[in-house]
C-alpha cells in the first residue's frame, strides 16, 4: 500500500508545499522581458537546488537565451518519463487591475474556495510543482523515486520558446524517454480532469507599418499625408469576413473536419459555453458563423489581434498623425495548417495591400503546428485511470484551444508521445491581471501525480 | 523714421531676445499632463513678469485649469488690438527619438540655417514672444508702446481650451479690443508671409471598446470570445470609403463648394505639394480623390486617428485577448459644418456598429466651428502691406489646415476679428520630435510686428 502512504504523505506536507510554491512564485521570471533574465536565472538555479535535495543530478543548462533546467533520477522497469513545465511567467501588465502584487504570492480564501494568488500561480509555476512535490512524497516515503525520470523544465515558453528546438536537437540523447508528461494545461471542467490528446498551433507575428519620416501636426497635414493607423485598421479589419472566416488565401488548406465520433464524444461533454463565457463578462459566442463553441476553441484555426498601438496615447489629447502604427497578431492553428505558410500569406496580404508611401515591417514570434496525440499508446489509458481514482468524475480525452509546441517538438525531435495532463481552471486568470491557482488543484494535482507514477509502474 | 530706429534696436537685440526666449523654452508647460500643472504656472508668472518690466498691467488669471495671461498697456488714437498666443506646449514622446532633450534649448546651425530647437520653439512660445519682443524694442527707442495693447496668452490651447470659453465670456469687458492679433500659424512659404483668413474647426473624441471584463489567454478563448481590438479596427477601416471620403452620414453638410476667385488666387499661390510632402518623407497626396492638395488640406474636412491602443503592446509577445481597445480620432471641419452634430454622428455610428457584448465609452476632446474672416476690415490691408515690406515677397491671404477655435469664439463672443499672421514654417516639426524655430523666422518676425504696429497706429 505504497501509494495510500504516499498520499497521506501529500495530505500531511501541504502546508510546506504551498510555502515552497509561495518562493518561487516571488521571482519575477518574466522571460518576455530583458530587464528579467536575471530573475529567469534565479527561478532556474531555485528548481536545480530544490530537485537536487530530492536525489536528483540536476542542472541548469545555459542557452541563447534562459536556461533549460535537466535533472535525471529513479530507476525502475516501468516506462521512462520525461516532464515537462516552464518557470517563466506572462508579463503582468496592466499592473493596476491587480489587487495584490504579483510577485507578492499570498493565500486567500474566496467564494470558490481557497487559491494561491500570484503571477504564474498557475501557469506554470503551481503546475510543475504539482509534479516535484508527488516525487518528494514518493522519496520520502520510499527513499527512492517511482521508475525512471527525467524533468525538463523551461524558461522561454511565454516568450516563444527560441532556444527549444536547438536544445532538443543538441540534446537528444539526455532527453530521451518512453513518453512525456507535461503539466500545462486545465482540467476539463470544475472538479473533471482530462488528458489533452489535440492542441492548436501558434504563429506569433508583429508588423509595423510607416508612412512619414516623423509624427506630423494633423492641422497642417491632415486629409493630404498618409496616416500609417488608418493603413493598419483597415488591414486588421480585412482579416476576417462577415461570417467571422479568416480571408487569407490558403488560411483553411489542412484543416481537417471534425470526425463523428469525435464530436459525438464532444457533444457528450455538454460544455456549458454560456457559463464559460459569463465567468468573462460575455454571452455569445463570437466565432465563425455555424460551428459550435467546443469546435471554435479546439478545431477551428483563428487569426487575432493581441496588440496594437500608433500615436498618442497618453492623457488628454494630441492632434498628431502618427510616423508608424503597429500590431501584434497570432494564428491558432489545427490539422496540418502550415505555420510558415500562414506566416507568409499574411506578409503577402499585408504587402498587397499597402498603399503609396507605406511600407510594411515584420517580427517573427515564433510559428510551431497544431499536434494530436497517438492515444492507443497503454499509458494514456493508464493515466486516465488514475485521474479517475483521484477525481469525482471520470477522466476525459479532450481537445485544447491552447498551443504547447513542446508537444510537437517531442514528437518530431524525440519520437515521443505527449500526455498533457493539468489541474488549472477556466477562472486562473491565466495571462491576466490577479491570476490564481485553487489550493485544490495544486493538492489533488500532487496526488493524481502519485496515482500516474504507481500506475505506470506498478508494482 | 520711429519705425527704423525700432528695427535696428530689434536687430541689435536679437542675441538678448534669443536669450529670454530660451528661458521661455525651458519650462516644461506641457498642458495635456497634470503632472506639469505646476509648470505652466510657472510659465505664466514668467510672461506676467516679463510684461510688467515692458510696463504693461500684467496680471495671471486662475482657472479651473492653468492660469490665462492678461496685460494691458499703451494707448493712442489707433485701433485698440488683442495679442494672442499660448504658452502651454504639446507632449514630447516619443522621447528616444529627439536629439537633445527637448526642454533644454539650443541653437543649432543647420544647413538651412540657424535655429532654435527645442519644445514649443515654433508651437507657440517663439512665436508669441516675436511680438512682446516687437513691444520691447518700441518701448526701448520711444519710452512708449505703439498704441493700445491687450495680451492675452493662454495655457490650455495644446489640451482643447477646456477654460477659454467661460473666461472670454466672464471677461468681455476687459478683453474687448477692436482687432485681434494671433500668432499661431506659419509663414505660406519659405521668405512668403500670409495672413490667415480662414481656418478648419476641430472635434476631438476618444473612443473605448470594451468586450471581456478581464484581459483573456487567446488559446483558452480565441475563437469564440469577443475580441474589442478586432471590432476597433473595424470601426475604425469603416470611418472612410475607397475614394476617402468620410462615410459619417451628414459628414459634408455645410461643406462650401471652393468659389472660383479662391480656386484661382490658390491655383496662383503654385503650391508645390510634391515639395511639401518629400520634407515628411512621402511623396502622393493622400485625401479624397479629385481634389486638389491645397482643397485636402484648407477646404476639405478630414477624419484622423490621432492615436490607439489596445491589448499587449510591450517587448516580446503576449497571447492576450485584449478586454478593451482604445482610439483617440479627430476631424477638421469646414465651412458650415457643425461640430457637435459631427460628433454625434460618430457616436451613433460607432453605437449602431457594435456586435453583442461590447459597448462603448467616449470621451469629448472639445469641438469647435470653421472660422472665416472678413477681410475687408481696413486693418488687413495695411498688415498684408507692412509685412510685405519686411519681406522679400508680397504677403497672401491664405487658408490654414489648422483649428485655432479662439478665433471663431473672438468672433462669436467678443464680436472682433482676428488676422492670424505667424512666421512658423513646414519642416517647425510642431507636435513632432526636434521641434525648432528658425532664427530668420524669429528675427524677422519681431520687424514684421514692428511694422504692423506702426502701420495701424501712423503717427
Amino acid at each position: 500500500m505504497t501509494l495510500a502512504r504516499v498520499l497521506s504523505a501529500i495530505d500531511d506536507d501541504l502546508d510546506a508545499a504551498l510555502g515552497r510554491l509561495c518562493d518561487l512564485l516571488a521571482i519575477p521570471s518574466i522571460s518576455t522581458d530583458p530587464a528579467h533574465a536575471d530573475d529567469c536565472a534565479r527561478a532556474a538555479d531555485w528548481l536545480v537546488a530544490d530537485l537536487a535535495a530530492l536525489g536528483f543530478e540536476a542542472r541548469a543548462c545555459p542557452t541563447p537565451g534562459h536556461p533549460m533546467v535537466v535533472a535525471h533520477g529513479g530507476s525502475g522497469d516501468g516506462p521512462h518519463v520525461l516532464f515537462y513545465g516552464h518557470y517563466d511567467v506572462q508579463p503582468v501588465d496592466p499592473l493596476e487591475l491587480w489587487n495584490r502584487p504579483p510577485f507578492e504570492p499570498a493565500l486567500e480564501d474566496t467564494p470558490k474556495g481557497r487559491v494561491i494568488r500570484a503571477r504564474g500561480a498557475s501557469d506554470d509555476k503551481g503546475q510543475l510543482m504539482t509534479f516535484i512535490e508527488a516525487c518528494r512524497a514518493w522519496t520520502a516515503v520510499n527513499g527512492s523515486l517511482p521508475g525512471r525520470i527525467t524533468i525538463f523544465l523551461e524558461g522561454e515558453e511565454e516568450s516563444g520558446s527560441p532556444s527549444l528546438v536547438p536544445f532538443l536537437k543538441d540534446n537528444t540523447e539526455t532527453l530521451k524517454a518512453d513518453i512525456a508528461l507535461i503539466c500545462d494545461t486545465g482540467l476539463f471542467a470544475d472538479r473533471v480532469p482530462g488528458i489533452v490528446t489535440q492542441l492548436r498551433g501558434l504563429v506569433g507575428e508583429q508588423v509595423t507599418i510607416h508612412g512619414p519620416d516623423k509624427d506630423l501636426h494633423s492641422g497642417m497635414f491632415g486629409g493630404i499625408a498618409m496616416n500609417p493607423a488608418r493603413v493598419l485598421a483597415r488591414l486588421l479589419a480585412g482579416l476576417h469576413d462577415d461570417t467571422g472566416r479568416v480571408t487569407l488565401p490558403c488560411f483553411y488548406d489542412g484543416v481537417p473536419p471534425l470526425p463523428d465520433d469525435l464530436r459525438a464524444q464532444w457533444d457528450g461533454l455538454n460544455f456549458d459555453a454560456t457559463a464559460f463565457l459569463h465567468e468573462v463578462g460575455l454571452s455569445v459566442p463570437a466565432g465563425e458563423h455555424g460551428k459550435t463553441p467546443l469546435e471554435m476553441i479546439w478545431s477551428q484555426p483563428t487569426c487575432e489581434i493581441n496588440g496594437m498601438w500608433s500615436g498618442y496615447t497618453g492623457a488628454g489629447f494630441k492632434t498628431v498623425l502618427p510616423a508608424q502604427a503597429h500590431a501584434k497578431v497570432s494564428f491558432r492553428l489545427v490539422g496540418q495548417q502550415d505555420p510558415l505558410a500562414i506566416r507568409d500569406a499574411f506578409r503577402a496580404y499585408v504587402r498587397g495591400n499597402l498603399p503609396a508611401d507605406c511600407t510594411a515591417e515584420f517580427h517573427d514570434h515564433g510559428a510551431s503546428p497544431a499536434s494530436q496525440m497517438a492515444t492507443d499508446h497503454p499509458a494514456f489509458e493508464r493515466a486516465r485511470g488514475a485521474l479517475s481514482d483521484e477525481w469525482p468524475a471520470e477522466a476525459a480525452f479532450v481537445g485544447s484551444g491552447g498551443s504547447i509546441p513542446v508537444a510537437g517538438y517531442f514528437k518530431s525531435i524525440l519520437d515521443m508521445d505527449s500526455m498533457l495532463i493539468g489541474f488549472a481552471k477556466d477562472d486562473d486568470a491565466l495571462h491576466s491581471p490577479n491570476e490564481k491557482y485553487d489550493v485544490e488543484s495544486f493538492h489533488k494535482g500532487m496526488r493524481s501525480w502519485a496515482r500516474i507514477l504507481a500506475a505506470l509502474n506498478p508494482s
